[in-house]
């Protein structure tokens, strides 16, 4: 099973983008020019010398020229084919719509550029295969875009845990609540709030655990939109268990609304001590007068500047796994594995039992 | 079925100890002088001077003397009737071993005491309602020793719920975790770490959500010490999730070891906002120096540390309780429902199946 | 010099009361029941089995008869005198008005007895003086009741800089404001700021840097109440500056005023590492909603809720001081410096220059 | 005098400066291509898309090119004269040694070019006048590079006073330690503790006080390593009190040792409440385990991490304050009012008085 195999293979196979790459530079090509293809763009152009992005393509052509003249990219275009067909791009970063991840990850891989990839790598399980299939006969290296292994805080907790200061991890909870829930119109688009919101934090649990979940259940209503559940088919308020082959289990914590704004917050306990970090805040400033003792100001409330760090460290990391040859810290097998979780939560839910992750098929 | 009832014909039926009182300071008898009846004797002695221990029975005669000497109680013995026969006692205070209180609420309760009861009731839970019966039928008070809820910051974070800043609860976390296991002799005679350990984060959900937990399920692993599960039969780390008819969930997080001490810490999370606390120090002060900057302790390390102002709490709301006919935060019918919790619990974890508490007969 | 004296004629001196005492349960007197001797009344009545008030005595004699009936104290009375003159007395409470201690010290002195000393142990220098020849010629120990000392935040500061976390003391901050003004009237009475609230902080920065201050700089001003100055001819917000003979210096912040609430914070800074803590709360419960993240409740706000423990703790110290013939952590040579350093303070503020402690003289 | 006067002219005359840079993008030159002047180039390069640098010189030409070449800067020489006489460039950014300040403000000035600089504006308070003199003739703006008024925490606290929140100041606190002290050789050029550290403290004062500081002592001593003394003539340990015209006084805390590591706070105390800031971390993770609860690692050590997000804001606000014509957070006359604070400082030291401000006469 694709999901239970070393990193081996891959590794060996990273080589073909690694000695198109050694020469200098990093060329790259962006797809997509909304809002999280502008993040990477800014980083590859501002704060990653190693490489340059050489060509910008998206569905609305003069988008793409604008991030174009912005960041200092040669070429924009709409066509995603440009930049697959441009013998001199060695990496690309797939930023556009879900559904069109598989063909363009299999495109890139068939001509042996290296992927950065924001999460589904596809749609089903079945297409994840598939994908997968491809880009391990093509030996190119692939990164999922899981920027929370980049964060700071995350990756910080993770060292204490590669470190030792934990021993044997016993129990984790993962908070994870939007400070505001979405239009119902994006609910009905987003495969529901486990493939939507909660797969990021499945992926901090098998990050945080460093082993493979096998039993999950999930507990979840409707509580803050009726609507939600009405016309949208979803929960907004979940709580997932998560067993893990290590022993270790714990809780995935979501909300679509968070009144002090993006929660997200990490604590692993274990035999020999616990590691654990809370919200981070535009200052750390400290108000006391007659009302209260509080913080100036609420948690940084929006992802994208909660995780600014993370979005600009994650593609960093990918132009240097790719110039080093190493391997990154979000691989497609853990989008996989990701995706399983959320659909072994789905199926928990609808169904009211736990469900063993080995019962997910494509 | 008696946990559905109000509350309201016990409020009536405690004017029956209450006129017994009403001349002046309440008189006590406590039946047990270890640890707890120490304490209990302590805050009657010295920080309650509306109420005074009259007369102390204890197995080992010679501790009953002895704490009688140091408390200024008049009357030391061995047997129990001593104090359900002397008819100046208006109050009884249980701090005997678990298998003794049934049949001594019985009978003070019959004599027409007040009953401070240390948890459990009773040892079964057709006991527990057959001393529930007796209770009820001869109106007397009875208060359930659940000594948290009168922690201060366990009050502070109900008090925070019941004035409107959580709004409706959602998603709860309470997290308990001893210092260090005891030794497997202890869990043998323990009923298991839902009964003896849980039990009071069970009682803790249902105190913050206000409302009945309606299904449990249980999760849980012998990880600390291997004997307390091949010798004890138990586990030593848990997570148990409880439903709630308010349509809140949440999680009771146990385990017999924490390396940094005693972990004693709750978050509430509602439609309005989240309340929270961390652990009690014994001091609050810090040390910066080139190794790290820390706390200047660990945690109290102790339940008799941690909770010592919640014990001293206890004693004096229900000598309050007494002497002015109120209801306490803790009554027997929340002994029972903790029981019922503890009992679901434990058939979830033995039947691997969320059980729902309607299931739990006597 | 008496301040520069060591503290081994007292220690020697002192097995007069330590005879007296040897037998069993120290017998004490209490001089005054108003609301700091109630404070004592209670903690020896129900804190401190190895000590017994057997009278107590106020001006206005019927506090003195309640509160001995609250506390279960034999004799209660009017003239302090009845104390100093029961031979069964071996230590006494001095918690009357400042100009009475002086008198009240030298009776008890001369009959052998231990004195326990609210502050000031005099209302001058001169008079300060003539109590330590006597108490220093009959043997008697005396303990000055700087409470902090026996604080559990300031006493574990304290311990870290003996055990050498801190390494050589470099500067020091110590914050000490005080919810509201007093009355102006109580301000005429008062002997001023220095004298009145920062003499507690001046005999902190003694404790703290374990060395003498050899010099201060007083700054101040009248900000908060203008009648302070006009009518009080006191200031209301002050900064000292003390510098020490073992090189630190540091700062003592005083406010009659803090719109948080009783602020009393201590920093302490070497070169090894720094010490420190901030305000004690009535809970450590944190809500987070839409419109901060604050603590659920100010500081505690007064000065017997904030050192309740310092209180009780300082009793009991005396009490084992006494019987075990060890020596308190805070003698009158620590009254007449923090004295002495409040008289500097003063001079410095009038005559806008640093004073040398050396030109303090009775 | 040049300290009082508003600042009315200066901005009149920033005119000439705004009318240039109208176009469009502000054209930028930078001299000095040291640390600080990479940091400056890279913010013009990645994160100020509204200015570019187009020439850079430095004494070692060769850095200059590698500059260049990094962060695409057009031109790259030696002779800062290239920046002054390229009649293309609006405005130069001033990272050269503190010894050549002087001139090449006044030449940039001349040629009506706005001006950012590294503090100090000169050497001498002769030569700060001067410099000021012709700056304002020539109407054109200079913005101090005091980086901590563009950091988040700083800002924050300042936006807090502005807002109300203090009300009117009283007492204020400023710790400002660097992590182990330089070589002797660099105290020898550095202008001594005050100059080249607290200087920076001193406009935080000014800055959080909206007031200017009329008198100043200063407390010193040399006691981290001898030699600063013996050899450098300098202190390392500072204590300094300000008095401001407001009626607020307070502190700044020096040394230039910190064992935690770098330890930059702030404390502002008022009428209506208090603002706070402590230590920035380079995650917000805490471990707990049998040793200690602490943070996971040290505080941000080096100032180039410590104010990374400050150096690039003071950048940007400059090219912001350039195009629109608004005035920077610390111009000209901050700089010239913290070298009067710490020549006071370094005078107070010296005669061991208090010093006013306006004995410091150029």
């Amino acid at each position: 099973m694709i999901i239970d195999r070393g990193m081996k293979a891959l590794r060996a196979a990273g080589a073909r983008a690694y000695s198109a790459a050694a020469a200098g530079q990093l060329r790259v090509g962006i797809i997509g020019a909304g809002r999280i293809g502008q993040v990477h763009a800014e980083t590859l152009a501002f704060s990653c010398p190693q490489a340059k992005a050489v060509r910008i393509v998206d569905y609305f052509e003069d988008v793409a020229k604008k991030t174009a003249a912005k960041y200092g990219i040669e070429h924009a275009g709409q066509d995603y084919m440009e930049i697959i067909n441009d013998d001199s791009i060695q990496a690309v970063w797939i930023c556009s719509p879900s559904s069109l991840h598989k063909e363009q990850i299999i495109a890139a891989a068939k001509k042996g550029k290296a992927i950065f990839c924001e999460k589904p790598m596809a749609t089903s399980l079945a297409d994840v295969d598939e994908v997968l299939k491809v880009v391990e006969g093509e030996g190119v290296k692939l990164m999922m875009a899981f920027q929370r292994r980049y964060d700071p805080n995350f990756a910080r907790c993770r060292k204490a845990i590669d470190d030792g200061v934990v021993g044997d991890p016993l129990i984790f909870h993962l908070t994870s609540r939007d400070p505001a829930p979405p239009p119902v119109d994006y609910i009905l688009k987003s495969g529901g709030l486990h493939n939507d919101m909660a797969i990021h934090d499945f992926d901090q649990a098998r990050f945080m655990m460093k082993s493979e979940c096998k039993r999950i259940t999930a507990y979840g209503a409707c509580r803050i939109n009726p609507e939600i559940g009405t016309k949208g088919g979803d929960i907004d308020t979940a709580l997932t268990v998560l067993e893990f082959e290590n022993g270790a289990f714990g809780t995935v914590d979501n909300c679509r609304q968070s009144p002090q704004g993006y929660d997200q917050r990490v604590e692993v306990f274990g035999t020999k001590g616990q590691v654990s970090f809370g919200n981070n805040y535009p200052s750390i400033v400290e108000i006391a007068d007659n009302s209260s003792v509080r913080r100036a100001d609420l948690p940084l409330n929006f992802f994208m500047d909660r995780y600014m760090d993370a979005y600009r460290n994650e593609t960093i990391e990918f132009v240097n796994c790719v110039l080093n040859n190493t391997e990154p810290k979000s691989t497609g097998y853990d989008g996989r594995a990701a995706m399983v979780l959320a659909l072994a939560a789905k199926k928990s839910l609808l169904e009211k039992r736990p469900v063993e992750t080995a019962e997910i098929k494509p």
